[in-house]
């Protein structure tokens, strides 16, 4: 019975692991079509997004499976129920990665508004805080986890910067309004993908020390 | 036994709903911000986010103390594992009315950009969403749950219009821009939390018939 549990539960950390590597592929996919102006990759990013919806009702059929039948306690119920809410985090985060393709394809109507630089990085940095996270959740790497959570102000300067000027941008080219905030948006939601690797990173800290560390930023940034 | 976990459960219950009054109240106070350029809210609306973090943490303690001491199977595990992710939703949900609270506040130091109608509309439409979802959810109210996730479209349309209004707007009167964006945002706000309430809609119907209607919204809405 144990080690079949524990068969389970590699599984079920394999499908998160799965999810977050499509996740992070439709993140740069959106870029691509954002910054290269490469519809072509607009069907790939559909097609992943299918998969990922597939694999969030499997990882919660998995949880319940583990639970109903194993009767975990302590540590294992802890992590299932992390790994209950990092898949939400996931769906949502893939989900986000479709919303900057979809802006992305409406901006294909459009001269490009000005060059890009701060996005791709936006991206990048989300992209490396998907993976990270779910590595530190799978691995119940704490010290990981923390340094996640540092790298979300990362995207939020960056997002704040990039507002600015394309603010500043439509004050001065008012006809370049509609696509401008599209690029707003943008930034909006590959800051909110940096927000559910965040979610992550916390859930990986509570499983680990059954403490919560959501709404106390101040020590756990200093711990 | 028996008789102490139904005990629990309907504090677990109690607890939900509290939360969901809370938020419910947040919106209200957000947006006598936003309309009444009123501050005054502004105070109890940071009181109250604190309250949600609170109940959330206790919330999640709940649910794990249910689930290690209970061992509950079926329906009753599913009730639960929805309850940690209904709770999960409504703390964002009340996030987001801390977002429309500060996005007002930064507003007052703008004269004001045009009558209000359709976002304290849509503030109305999100908060009986909310209100809406938590009954069905606690109540395992399948029909109520679809009637929530049918009126998503309504926000959705709102948001739409709003929108293309603030843009026309701004390319109109170009030194509007910054508190237009912020409009446009406070919008995308309220839009996001009626998703949050979707989504406990979700939960409702699939903890009730076991089958997950994420991501098959052509069946559920013809049901």
């Amino acid at each position: 019975m144990e080690r079949h549990f524990d068969e389970q539960l590699a599984a079920l950390k394999a499908q998160l692991v799965k999810m977050s590597a499509i996740a992070e592929l439709m993140i740069e996919e959106s870029i691509k079509v954002l910054v290269n102006r490469d519809a072509t990759a607009i069907a790939s990013v559909d097609r992943h997004e299918s998969e990922v919806n597939k694999l969030q009702i499997e990882v919660d059929e998995m949880c319940f499976a583990l639970i109903a039948t194993h009767q975990p306690v302590a540590g294992d119920l802890r992590f299932l129920l992390g790994a209950v809410k990092t898949n939400v985090d996931l769906e949502r985060l893939a989900d986000l990665a479709v919303n900057v393709c979809d802006k992305a394809k409406r901006l294909l109507n459009y001269p490009p508004v000005k060059p890009f630089v701060i996005i791709p990085e936006m991206a990048t940095i989300a992209s490396g805080m998907v993976k990270d996270s779910l590595h530190a959740f799978v691995n119940r790497d704490v010290a990981l986890a923390r340094r996640v959570l540092l790298r979300d102000d990362e995207l939020d300067e960056r997002k704040v910067l990039v507002t600015n000027e394309l603010v500043e941008h439509m004050r001065q080219f008012p006809d370049t309004t509609t696509p401008a905030i599209e690029l707003v948006l943008v930034a909006r939601n590959i800051e909110r993908i940096g927000d559910h690797a965040t979610n992550i990173g916390e859930n990986t800290i509570f499983i680990v020390q059954g403490t919560d560390v959501r709404h106390h930023t101040e020590d756990w940034t200093k711990a």
